[in-house]
């Protein structure tokens, strides 16, 4: 048997044994290494997202791990590869996927929240899912491909270019990844956090940061940018006032790009978007070219993955950093070890 | 003497002589013909644009007519020639101007609201704001020239492509506007508009229309669309139901033109956004290239200028006209007529 971190209900989580089952046609077995606990699953855990997720069930979609075993029909693949997984899963039918936005199918299975995650020794998933690693990549650090996909998605999305000027809302660990994305674009980087311990991690990775409750961001801003306002703001706080500000600092004709998720409607200073012709684009999820270029950061460094991962828990203990999270704030990324003591006796 | 139709405080407008004034270098002297009242023009009539207009104010932004003189240094120029006006002046060396957006220039002179308008028997405007039209196009139908501008620089901001299917929420002048400027594109066009005489109008002119009132608009536009939801919508109601009904009926990927002023914030559900990568675009105004354009369109009849016009005034009448048109609603665009009577006199 092998062991699964399983949500139960709201704020409870478990371990408890998983079984086995053989992979089927065009489906992989894989043994993940270390899995990301990240803001989805913390709402799951909160009990946010109970009319979406089925209790019991297996969290996390952030993972790095080896394949097993391979189903039928698979190829390319072998027992031993290092993988990451794309956790999406599509109909291939509804008008997204046939105008060629799978990732944002009408019908999404994301592997992780609407079917079983990777937060387990042993997890199942199809191989169209699977991103191959670099044998040079340590799987703790790959375990942050997924999150660096998500940057690599919205700075795409925003269309950063060489040269701009961008101001990142919310330096949380997305943030924290598409200032990094965007920088390595080419681009001026600052990054608006309240968090004082997320502000000097941004630092020690080189990017400038600002206080919103100590300082006037738009003044800022405008003297940052000789009064022509920033060319893309990334909205990532999912606050009211993130919003704002993301609006106030923008120039003409500049992109907002919206990340967080704002559950109820935020009042929008509509006047400011017709007078400078600004443009809003949402962002979700990513594509597998986002992945491969995400893989390819990763492993070159340019995402500093190691300085980004605050602690490495064993799979047992997953329930206790869950609650640990909930104070939020001074943590950057947690990576639950799935190959902890449990598994010499699981394999 | 020549006569201007001038704002003098909040719901006054009166006719008073105007002294005529040799045109400056570059500048040209204009007998502006027939002069169209716009919804801004209103807003400046209800006194709510006391803050920017400094009243006594000689209104008009819509406008044909003949140059009468030209002043030193003009080429290309003569008197007789017909024109229409882009009624913009610019500082060229703001942020905005210098990234080649002089139309949103942060020190604008939209002529008309911040300087002296086309609403009088002679209006000196640099020769730098002049667009030649066709000596085929009567100067009535010219009038609407600037309206069909907004709406060709609005399909432009929003890249309407053949085929696509479009929603414009909103349809007095500019809404109709866009609508046929989309449908001259390839699109399929509806109109959603509560008045029923704006409906007919539209109707008449063979474009499609939804009454919010009576039926469900994103059930209709599921079903029109295959529940793919529409590529485009222009947002030209300034309601907050319009914003509502411009966001629901979006499909993935598909995008928002804002065109109508919101004065004050309005709640949007950024989550479509997110969940669907929506785009929102706001429009302002249009450049020299939208005016060209505007000219054919309007000259090859792909704008039935004629059948928007509802009725012509005198100059001497047009007090009344703006009074007649805060009941709103049953008028599409009225015109004042500049040639009139007094004209033999002052001449
Ligand atoms: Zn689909
Ligand atoms: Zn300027």
């Amino acid at each position: 048997m092998t062991l699964a971190v399983r949500y139960t209900s709201a704020r409870t989580l478990d371990t408890a044994p998983a079984a086995a089952s053989e992979p089927g046609p065009g489906e992989v077995e894989l043994a993940p290494a270390y899995v990301g606990i990240c803001g989805t699953d913390l709402h799951i855990f909160h009990g946010d997202m109970d009319t979406r997720v089925a209790a019991p069930a297996v969290l996390g979609h952030e993972m790095a791990g080896r394949i097993v075993r391979v189903g039928p029909g698979v190829e390319g693949w072998r027992p031993g590869d290092a993988v990451t997984v794309m956790p999406l899963r599509w109909d291939d039918t509804c008008p997204a996927c046939r105008a060629g936005h799978q990732h944002i199918c009408q019908h999404l299975d994301f592997i992780g929240i609407d079917s079983p995650g990777a937060m387990q020794q042993r997890w199942t998933v199809p191989a169209s899912t699977l991103i191959r690693l670099p044998g040079t990549l340590p799987l703790d650090q790959a375990a942050l491909v997924e999150p660096t996909a998500v940057a690599v998605h919205d700075v795409g999305r925003a269309a950063v270019k060489d040269g701009e000027k961008v101001v990142v809302v919310g330096g949380g660990p997305v943030g924290i990844l598409i200032a990094l994305v965007a920088r390595a674009a080419g681009a001026e980087v600052r990054v608006v956090e309240l968090n004082a311990h997320r502000r000097l991690l941004a630092e020690e990775l080189g990017l400038s940061t600002w206080d919103p409750a100590t300082a006037d961001i738009t003044a800022l801003v405008q003297r940052w940018t000789g009064e022509a306002g920033a060319d893309v703001a990334f909205e990532v706080s999912g606050a009211a006032g993130g919003v704002d500000t993301a609006v106030d600092v923008l120039g003409v004709r500049s992109r907002l790009c919206l990340v967080a998720i704002h559950p109820r409607p935020r009042e929008i200073n509509l006047h400011r978007f017709f007078w400078r012709e600004l443009s809003l684009v949402g962002a979700r999820l990513y594509d597998r070219g986002d992945f491969e270029r995400a893989v390819t950061l990763v492993a070159d460094g340019t995402i500093p993955a190691q300085r980004l991962i605050t602690k490495i828990v064993p799979l047992t203990e997953a329930p206790a950093a869950f609650e640990a999270l909930e104070s939020g704030g001074d943590v950057m990324k947690i990576l639950v070890d799935c190959t902890d003591g449990t598994r010499g006796a699981a394999v």
